[in-house]
């Protein structure tokens, strides 16, 4: 697929921007700066070196710097900052206080403490307040990715006032579209969009349009609780509230899609049993994502020699028959990889919706159906395939056990992650692997005692 | 967690609906209608039969019975176009009249065609060919996906008229806060934000304050390009141009979460070696489930019967050694495990970002000496472990085995996701099992000869 717009602006412009750099055409880049959608300057000054980049940015004001910085990718603004703190603290610092503050909150978590120890007292007072305050969110709440810049009037004023004191909330508003009702004591009232205002007539009071029922959430809920009901609603924002009812923020929709990304790449690392990345891929150091990698792999060679000590008990205690080891791999493959369906599944409706103890219940009579089915239709398979290569009676010892790895699969992929899920605990820790080798376990135990049942009740050699 | 808002509403405000139906109530079932915010409303009604949904909804408007409709899940929408199609074409007809157009086609694609086509001619001539021209676009493409109630205006108009035009606009827009600015051919040359609008001055001319270099998508888009861009710029909603620049369409935030949302869920399913799902696991018949698992799990057993033949070719060939049966699994696992690692990382990259080819490059080599690095650690543990059930001489058989199929299940998993997107198709079909099962078979090869030239070599019984 090839690029558009802005694959094309970057082609176009960057040897524009290196010239202009070059001979220090101040102007030019001011006007680059200042004319360009921020995302897409943002994109093209990524392309530089950080040195360059910040003499671009330089040319224009801190509030233009910080839309188009808010805009660049996480390793590249640290670059950034770690550039800007040898070089020029002042400026670092009134570009941290023209940011977004929820952008702000989650640059300053990724930097050393002492960092931001030493930057913080170069900030307005009321910005500092505002920082440390959503620094003290735990990462991943409502509150860690909200954004206090929100739009808010009393109720008791009319639209054609509400529009005039919008203007001039308007320019440093993460959003003018929705806004909030509050009372005196920063209670959530209500919510008028600027739709409604437009199409009202200018001398309805805001109390006779606005929504009543606001949908909000909780400054502790879990972002992700936060994502799904944004989704669930089609909101540009939601507001955060306080214990008490109050409007303490709003998370809007971009944050959502950020939110919902980072946690489907981090359900994925975690399916395939990766300790989850901070940083894209691209831009992990090598030893970090061998670190992140190893831990998962060595329980899990753990696992395996469970499952060796296993094959080493049946072979001892001579149920072991020659060729009874050529379906082993069959037999694994089968349960871990119906295991792996299920919890996929599983997982990922976890992750959409919430259960209620009957939904739980429906789910298990459902998953023992399609196991059921699978396993019919699995141990025919099998039967077929295997008797390939050994006799009948041996196959049908493959194909019995075929059938029961696959419940065992089914089972235990499905139920799992309910189980982690009711214990509070995310469900998606129980990855692939861990199920995979679970049923590994299971079925060399199943394998070798159906074997063993068989052999002794056939007659089979 | 405990459910706020929302859940309240429903636990509150259901019992007295249903009260409501029964004493036909009507006042009070449109105030609900009309009172609430559409998603919770819908939200309410969900938990109703169709027939008592339905009761509710035909109390008001069909503009108000659409906005409710629109956040139906997509099997309760069909339970209810079902009954209304045995009952009342009439209302059906006038219901889907009124939904915004990409609900709508997203609904009657879902249709048999025989009732779309008696449907379609009780419709208004300008909506019907709107439906035919939006069903006529590819599923997953951007045009697919878009709405064509978006609001524009020329550029020679001044704020003041841009405004009063957008109050005339704005009923029947899904969003009015980014207008797009076409000529006379409807060719996209700008953009003004709602929030511009409010700041300018009211005699300034849109061509003097609208953005001119716009971001926007191609009708023939893929929907993840189009979910990409717009989360990238952080928009509320990015046009939909075709092969003219002329302006057909736009897609919403909204709609680039259900995208991202999807395609999360359909990746998550392919990983684990399931077929899409059309609807959410709950809704989905038994039967349809059991299809969508069993035919990668009779694919994967094929592969496990070649692992079965390969096992059975050293068994004859005289090379098998009891004591190498055991690790067998662990030899396997591993591999496996480095695999669906690896694919995991860089698919769920490859669904982010797009790569030249020189990242491409980066990325084989990041590999690579990550699994020098796990390859290293892995064997180390695994010569450890298995020295705890055979001799150290063959239990460096196993380690060496491991360290290999480290580096080829790394590889594997890296290199076929990258090749399947080179090719242009999705990175995803590369599903872990499958990547399991290959590499279970070059493991089993690998592990054997590793012990035949060792055996050879050292003289291990």
């Amino acid at each position: 697929m090839e690029e558009r717009g802005t694959g094309i602006y970057s082609a176009l412009i960057l040897p524009d921007i290196q010239q202009m750099i070059e001979q220090g055409d101040r102007d030019g880049l001011r006007a680059f700066c200042e004319d360009l959608y921020p995302g897409i300057a943002a994109e093209i000054l990524e392309r530089l070196d950080p040195e360059d980049a910040w003499k671009v940015l330089s040319t224009t004001s801190p509030e233009r710097q910080a839309e188009i910085f808010g805009f660049f990718s996480m390793p590249f603004q640290l670059e950034l900052v770690r550039l800007l703190y040898a070089k020029d603290r002042q400026k670092l610092s009134r570009l941290i206080e023209a940011m977004a503050p929820d952008d702000r909150a989650d640059l300053l978590e990724r930097l050393p403490e002492e960092t931001v120890e030493e930057i913080l007292p170069l900030i307005a007072q009321a910005e500092r307040a505002d920082i440390r305050r959503l620094l003290s969110f735990p990462e991943g709440s409502a509150g860690a990715i909200m954004t206090t810049e929100y739009a808010s009037l009393p109720e008791d004023i009319t639209v054609r006032e509400a529009l005039e004191r919008l203007r001039l909330q308007a320019p440093d508003r993460e959003t003018i579209y929705y806004v909030y009702i509050t009372d005196a004591d920063r209670r959530l009232r209500g919510l008028v969009s600027l739709r409604q205002l437009i199409l009202a007539k200018p001398d309805a009071k805001l109390s006779d349009i606005m929504e009543k029922d606001v949908v909000s959430v909780r400054v502790d809920d879990d972002q992700e609780e936060v994502a799904r009901t944004l989704a669930k609603y089609d909101f540009i924002a939601i507001p955060v509230t306080d214990d008490q009812n109050r409007l303490v923020g709003i998370v809007t929709h971009d944050d959502v899609i950020d939110v919902l990304q980072e946690e489907a790449t981090e359900d994925a690392q975690l399916a395939a049993a990766i300790t989850p990345l901070e940083d894209p891929y691209l831009s992990t150091p090598i030893p970090v994502l061998a670190r992140k990698r190893v831990l998962w792999l060595v329980i899990l060679l753990g696992t395996a020699s469970i499952t060796a000590a296993v094959l080493n008990h049946y072979s001892s205690a001579n149920v072991s028959h020659e060729w009874l080891v050529m379906f082993i791999p069959m037999v694994m493959a089968t349960g871990g990889n119906c295991g792996t369906q299920s919890a996929a599944l599983v997982i990922r409706m976890l992750a959409l919706v919430r259960l209620t103890r009957e939904e739980n219940m429906r789910l298990a009579g459902r998953e023992l159906v399609v196991a059921l089915i699978l396993g019919s239709v699995l141990a025919t398979v099998a039967l077929v395939a295997a008797s390939l290569f050994v006799s009948l009676a041996q196959a049908l010892v493959v194909a019995t056990t075929v059938f029961l790895v696959v419940l065992i699969g089914t089972i235990v992929g499905a139920m799992l992650p309910v189980l982690f899920n009711s214990l509070g605990m995310d469900p998606a820790l129980m990855s692939n692997p861990l199920i995979t080798s679970l049923v590994d376990v299971l079925g060399i135990v199943t394998y070798y005692n159906v074997a063993k049942v068989m052999i002794a009740l056939f007659g089979i050699p």
